[in-house]
């Protein structure tokens, strides 16, 4: 069976919300989650599509309804502030982990990225907050610093974006199981479906 | 307890999913759903939304997911053209029918009405075709015509409308339980949980 293809932002708290319900979805699935973040916002500019809070009524809507989603499935939820903030080296940082650690550890990293800024309110647009969680104790941060602020990192990052955009995936949560496109924290339970019980 | 307020739009195709699910919701809920159409595009003018059909990559989206959310809750759904429609008319021949002959039969012809368009393909945007579905043999045409293109209709429509926007209201199908609003087709399980087991 094909993997749950899981496109997310790490700046989209809905996004957010999917990636802490990754283990509940892969055992009600029965099939496994890719994780591939990427960068929505360069996908709105050719949408014209808006972040959440850029209408004042909707983003009320909005924040009502991401704190009683995350409380309907026990899941902890601060909106930070700042909010957006930009997630290129989240991003870079996610996909240098993937190819020198493979994709446990790097989903490891995406789940402690994801909890930094929507439970602790890290500002993990900035660098140096990413590299301090990428690195942790161990590693040298002036080269992984170096190396996700580095040509290849960015051009393999545009790489996904645009593969994403090619494939018509605009936002976050967003998933592909087979042939099927499902967006939103709200169609979990349609994928669910649709990868167990196949086509209806 | 309170009534679902249940707002929408006779052109969204998510207000009509959710209207034939009204019995089903109704039922699970233990509360009874208020109609109340409203011109969801004149609030879209203040909010800055856009229809569904503006951005092609979203529209591809939508209208597989329509097809596909309308085929799991076994409701008949044809896709009309032209797309959306004008929907004043259909706004003030409800309200015209909900005065004179109360809620039930309001109702019903809310759905024949949804019917016509997201079945049959009729245009419930052109006054004539609504003034058909309304009157069905019985009535006088021409003073139903008259009526529903009259200044009371017109004011009664702009204050419904106008009072949904000043609420918050700014979708289709966009539910108000208690003091919680939900928005989407796909929040019609958290509406009933919501009704049902009172507040997470």
């Amino acid at each position: 069976m094909n993997p749950i293809e899981f496109f997310f932002d790490f700046s989209s708290p809905y996004g957010y919300l999917a990636a802490c319900r990754a283990a509940e979805i892969e055992r009600a699935a029965g099939r496994v989650l890719k994780f591939t973040p990427y960068l929505m916002g360069a996908v709105f500019k050719t949408t014209g599509r808006q972040p959440l809070a850029h209408h004042p009524l909707v983003w009320e809507y909005a924040q009502n309804d991401l704190a009683r989603s995350a409380r309907r499935h026990e899941i902890p939820f601060n909106l930070p502030d700042p909010f957006p903030v930009a997630t290129a080296a989240a991003c870079r940082a996610y996909y240098f982990v993937l190819e020198r650690e493979g994709a446990d550890a790097a989903r490891n990293l995406a789940m402690t990225l994801y909890r930094a800024y929507f439970v602790d309110g890290i500002n993990i647009g900035e660098t140096d907050r990413v590299v301090e969680i990428t690195a942790g104790g161990q590693a040298d941060r002036a080269a992984l610093s170096e190396t996700i602020a580095g040509d290849d990192a960015k051009q393999h990052l545009r790489a996904v974006t645009s593969e994403a955009a090619r494939r018509g995936i605009f936002g976050s949560p967003f998933f592909i199981v087979d042939d099927q496109a499902f967006w939103g924290h709200d169609r979990i339970e349609d994928v669910i479906r649709w990868s167990s019980d196949g086509p209806w």
